[in-house]
């Protein structure tokens, strides 16, 4: 559950928290099911009208949530204030002792899961959790694999979440090399796996031979990895930045336009909307890489304009700004 | 009745609408009433009390509502999501059968409403409404000539409402004819007047020499036309805008500064604001063009910063734009 | 879509509705899903935004809307202003043209539907909408029969619906032969089957021995008919009722007790979770008729402490107040 | 301008408060309104955005407002926190230095006005703004005498307000002089007259017999009064009332049943509103004092229902509680 | 932190949380604040921009807060969604591993806090949140007795709570032992010292014969006690209930009058503003027991027209009631 | 007291004002309270609840109100409309009568205050107000000369405000030579001190030679002057603007960067916030100007991201910006 101050009001100034219900994976299954791609929700909630709040959400946007198990004590929160100008967002994390982070290994039939889909996402968020979060991760790899279904992961380091003992890379190589698509961060792959490009400074725009470097260190090191997908966010304030994305395979490097986003709504799960669209274009572009990155460039663009984890965002919405036109023009 | 989530909510994130009234005429009327020009509109709302809140909300804004009647069944309404970043704002339109819209000719004595009016408005989104409204714009535009009141007209076309059968082509050249000054639009000529400059292409700002043959072909074919005026908007994104406006007679064609919106809060109405400006211009400004097109510019420039169909600015506030301050520097 | 005034505004007074969704049978589809009967709704909205949005809200309900389709002009709308004191609710009903009453028959694969229900609940609102409408309900009517499901119906009597052209006591009898068990309602006996008890005048109190003969007379003339149910509303004010209700079959009559409501939320939607009631009722406590009226009249009792036309409750909050417990103390 | 915390908040819980606009004789000027009698405020506001602010509501209630001119320095407030239960609702006044009561006599053409006018409606608060508000009110009572309009008053004592330095009976009597209908308070007339009824003590519901002695000095000390209306509060707590009112001539004494008001929204204005039904009644009922009184006490009723100063009420709307009907059922 | 649905909404109704801040002792030093008695709070909060978020609230109303540490990992939560008519209020808790419950005994310099305090009070709420907080609290009283400070408890069971393995009967008859004020409680008694009246069933209103047997045993139990005093709540609904309540020492017994309270607008912390009510009659009406309890009956009576937690109620108003005078009439 | 139309709306569209508190020396309080520099506010507020709303403003912000007396009428108000694009803010000053404003000399026992503080910040707004309000601040100025206590001075011209007949050219000279700091302004020092630099015209960006010869001149003409800081504002539109600031002793000058504010939240209340941080600097950075300046530059510019007249920020959140990270990225 995200608890945010309306508006751009600090927490010191609200006296009423606007209420989503997120989470990396969940923010990628709704946005898949404004796509017309079926999702379902893999987790628990705790047994309690919080829970069945959580459950409300998920339904109502479309996604299945006979997977969701009501078990557990407590609904896992963040607080969001958010930043404007230079100002930046503030994130307070509450997510200790919750219903996901306490479900043990071997709860849940990944097996009759698996009869019924063929792709399996999860985020670098499901085992900063807790050490049963990370076994059971690892549980529903194998078992995704069994089953021939493909893997996407997003490798979304929390520095703030890991604080259960174990250090991320103790526990991320093994995981990720279970993964048919990896949603790169360079951050996160220095942490994860000490893997970076060598006299690498963050540039405003991305420098794309040093990313190419990146994604091949990325590939050789896990082989089971068929293709990578990165944003790269240009910040020149809270409100203001520049937003473009780059795919990989093993051929093949693309990268989408620049997106210049003015006057930003919410930047919270663009990653997430951007995975999404990279799963929806791998699904229907086949191999015509640009194609994905620009359509999930695009759509992690246009999150940016709404309010909240998700992107709501029908394929038909995404499309002209895929194809060019950025003037929101109304039609009438 | 204009239904929108608040601020920029999608449709399926909010649980209220926020609720203002306009419609082409009369958000031209409420914007003269602003500029002190006394403004009556000539109309019909539901005998309930959604059609009371109608009347509430125009003579709150200081417009003359006694010659709208309350008869017929339903409030036409449209919904509006605001877009942000390069996500569109949807219209959705629900006019079909409202009262207005039913209304049979016969049913206003606009000879005695000629008898205190000496400027006529009216809409292309009229005509669009039903046969009943077309008809009963046409016997309105008959009895205005008869009177020698002066006609404006927006040509305002609306794709998504002509569907009640006749092409807006057999119905708009007509009513044309009887106006003395076109708020004028390139889409439109090309649908209702199969009118169009070879060889233009859009631009982000305007291409003067086109405009100015457009302007010309227009004022061939409209013999009673004396006063053209155009307005011109450059989408970067829903967000920000570059904006400006032309108008010309038969001797004369001025254009405005162009205005750069960053920030919009509502663009909806905007064209009617123009017109309001620009009715006012030639009833103070007399034969100065420029000082008319500057006016107008600065009235639909500054529209765009207030939440709702209609402008809500007096001339006091418009003239500093006008004369080039853009700052917007708090007084006190 | 119910659109109202926050809290106790009047329709001039307020800037803002607040949005719920409803219509007497997805009221109680919704009803029977807080209960954990799986429900299904079965109609159709437009194609457009505000379709979509009453998707969401019932599919966040629990209620299965794979039977919605999306086609047609408009969705129906009522506008409501809540009363107080002795102000009345207003209704204002703007639903003629809506998609539901365009959809032809023939649209509605109902045999595959009846395939994996064996209930149909109708009210008497649907074929008050127009004549497809109820055209379409006694196609409905035929093909549950044949598939051997049980049918519900609630008279439901909507004066200002009815005004298509044919009057109600042309349609409703043949509608109403289909059906096992009836919502009774003393109004709309009388407009649909000129059935009456004789000198019966309205009292605050149920008169039991009355309505034991307008029961009667009821399954008299409804042969098919197995189950009599009905509410009594004594209102003091708009704030303070007095709440009970009655249930027959062929052999015995039993009643509820009398609620006392002081301090009414929304009364919008009573009866329809009284339906629910009876419906879960007849389904789970067998022929124990007291135990299902006495069930049915604490949920409508308890629906009127709830905003919105649909009751969200879960059967253990039934229970306490079913037992008699009225007290509302907090459970901590 | 009244200021509100919403709902039930006190002062030191809110961040927003409600407005609305209001003062006992625009009160009664917007009641007359919803009764479709045509009436005018004769005020004056400052001529800023706060003024105007005013005027805009007053005019989107129905109320002419070309006689509320546009001077002074600021527009006085008071800031209302609504109580419950037994919690007292706190008015804090912020009156002094208002643009109204520093208007100087001779501002205003009576003479003009009362050309096109036939009554001529004030309450004690106004002359209890200021010395100058005192003169401004006789002039305006010399004026109307003179036009042969109908004078009516209501004392309304506000002990809060009377701060100027001349002390109430000073003035208060030459004024009511001139009225022909009074709406008398037992408190307000101690103070006033210093006329009082022996051996009186405050009962839950009226002593009629007592009343009548009171109407009787009252009609003895002001010859020219032809009316006298009174309305008799029981206050249960602030949310639950007893409510009725009594009126006599110089013949007839008649009081209506009692109403019980049970769940109050806003008992504010109550009085206003029951001015308005008498002036209402006085004009359309004849001599029928019953039938007067019975409309003026269910209108007055009616009006704590509605949040605000002033009862936004139709005829249509109060004549079944006139006619004993408080069941606040539901049209549809 | 307390977080509401806004209004009586229901959890899966709302996208916004209301937001306060309290917890039985913290309400109780609210409440002192109010009466003008000088209070702090002692006990920690995260050092995050929420546990700022709540140093604000309480020292907005007036609370001192330098005792309260910036240490721990998380805010306590609870949910509350507002009950009505017969349906509960449910209070969801989310208070494990709160910065309260983690604080080490050791960490608080009780005897410099007690050298400016001559009184401290605790609730049975505190010692239910984990086995450090209950030593903490063991820790506090036998400091305050050795500074000589006066002691008081609410025994404030909460079921729901007391769920870290030690149960509460081995936890609280230790820590009451240092007692002189008992806010006693019937059901609390029988779990925590298995002391009961028998043959004693719940009765609307207050059986005084079977209350001061319980005081007896009571006060035998515990030496230190020098007084007890009981609320007691008869709830026809959530929204009507009848309150009063009892105290006395080990010579007088004296109930205050009942109190109706119909339209309840937050019931919970009336039991926390009881006992402020209790501390200031101690401190201020000597032993005039019969003055104590009167007040503090009608501070907590006016305490349910109060949203939130805490009393927010000044010793000026809440004397009319105390006196008798429930009818809430505004002072004007 | 602030009272502003939520988020852009104009005055004649709201029906609700958010709520805040401030005035140019409350503002710096505040700002210091969060730069963790105890702060205290002398002044007065009337003895009712609403300027017990302010007290409950301040010292939630963590301001000593120890103070503030309760004397007095009422409290100053001024409206804000807040403007967008090239529409200014529109500001409404209702601050005569004050209860500030009319407190006498000799009311406030300087003495005692300034033995426990070694600042004193005061503004040209406070004796804009009154007369009084004038000499009380001599008589402040004197005591804490007296006191050797550091005083800084804003000097906010507000020309609506200057209108009891003493023009400004009287008063500030005098007041201003007792003070060691001054935040400095241009059209200020011309009507204050009729100071001005020939031949310079307002540009976007500073033109710093020019600066430094004003504040050469304001140096010379207040020998007890010690430090002069100025911020300068380049006004794109209200919602977008270039902000900077420049500070000066007797021996160096220094500037700040420039800041791109695009998207400005709220703007009132800047000059305010580099004041505090100004106060800030000079306390805690020693003679290193360059530090001060771009430590209250940055404190300003982020202040306009913040909504209400205070800058609610931490020297953590600061400091950053001041080193020229403008990204606001989120921490997580
Ligand atoms: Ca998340
Ligand atoms: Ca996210
Ligand atoms: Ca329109
Ligand atoms: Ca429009
Ligand atoms: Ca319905
Ligand atoms: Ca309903
Ligand atoms: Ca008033
Ligand atoms: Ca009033
Ligand atoms: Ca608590
Ligand atoms: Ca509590
Ligand atoms: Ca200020
Ligand atoms: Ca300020
Ligand atoms: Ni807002
Ligand atoms: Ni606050
Ligand atoms: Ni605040
Ligand atoms: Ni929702
Ligand atoms: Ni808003
Ligand atoms: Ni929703
Ligand atoms: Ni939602
Ligand atoms: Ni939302
Ligand atoms: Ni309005
Ligand atoms: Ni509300
Ligand atoms: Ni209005
Ligand atoms: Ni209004
Ligand atoms: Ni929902
Ligand atoms: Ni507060
Ligand atoms: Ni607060
Ligand atoms: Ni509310
Ligand atoms: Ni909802
Ligand atoms: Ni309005």
């Amino acid at each position: 559950m995200r608890l945010s101050p309306p508006g751009k009001l600090r927490f010191q100034q609200t006296q009423q928290f606007d209420i989503t219900f997120g989470g990396a994976e969940a923010n990628v299954a709704i946005g898949l099911s404004y796509l017309n791609e079926p999702s379902s929700i893999i987790s628990c909630v705790p047994d309690n009208p919080i829970g069945k709040q959580a459950l409300h959400f998920f339904q109502g946007h479309g996604v299945d949530v006979q997977h969701i198990q009501q078990t557990g004590d407590r609904l896992g929160i963040y607080y969001l204030e958010n930043g404007a100008l230079s100002r930046s967002s503030q994130v307070v994390y509450d997510r200790d002792h919750s219903a996901f982070g306490t479900l043990p290994t071997g709860s849940i039939d990944w097996e009759k899961i698996f009869e019924q889909a063929d792709w399996l996402h999860w985020s670098g968020i499901t085992p900063a959790v807790s050490a049963s979060a990370a076994a059971l991760t690892l549980e529903a790899l194998k078992a995704a694999r069994k089953a021939g279904v493909t893997i996407s992961t997003d490798l979304n380091y929390r520095h703030k979440l890991w604080n259960y003992g174990i250090p991320p890379n103790e526990i991320m190589p093994e995981l990720v090399e279970y993964c048919d698509v990896i949603i790169g961060d360079v951050n996160a792959s220095k942490v994860f796996f000490d893997l970076a490009v060598p006299g690498w400074r963050f540039t405003m725009d991305p420098d794309y031979e040093k990313y190419q470097q990146f994604v091949s260190l990325l590939m050789q090191r896990f082989p089971q990895c068929k293709t990578v997908a990165i944003t790269h966010r240009g910040s020149l304030s809270a409100s203001d930045n520049r937003w473009s994305a780059m795919i990989a395979d093993r051929e093949q490097f693309k990268h989408s336009p620049i997106h210049e986003l003015n006057g930003i709504i919410d930047r919270i799960g663009a990653g997430d909307s951007f995975t999404a669209g990279i799963i929806y274009g791998l699904r229907n572009f086949g191999t015509d890489l640009q194609k994905t990155i620009n359509f999930a460039a695009a759509t992690s663009a246009l999150k940016h304009s709404i309010l909240g984890d998700a992107s709501l965002l029908s394929v038909e919405e995404i499309l002209p700004l895929m194809e060019g036109d950025s003037s929101g023009r109304v039609a009438r």
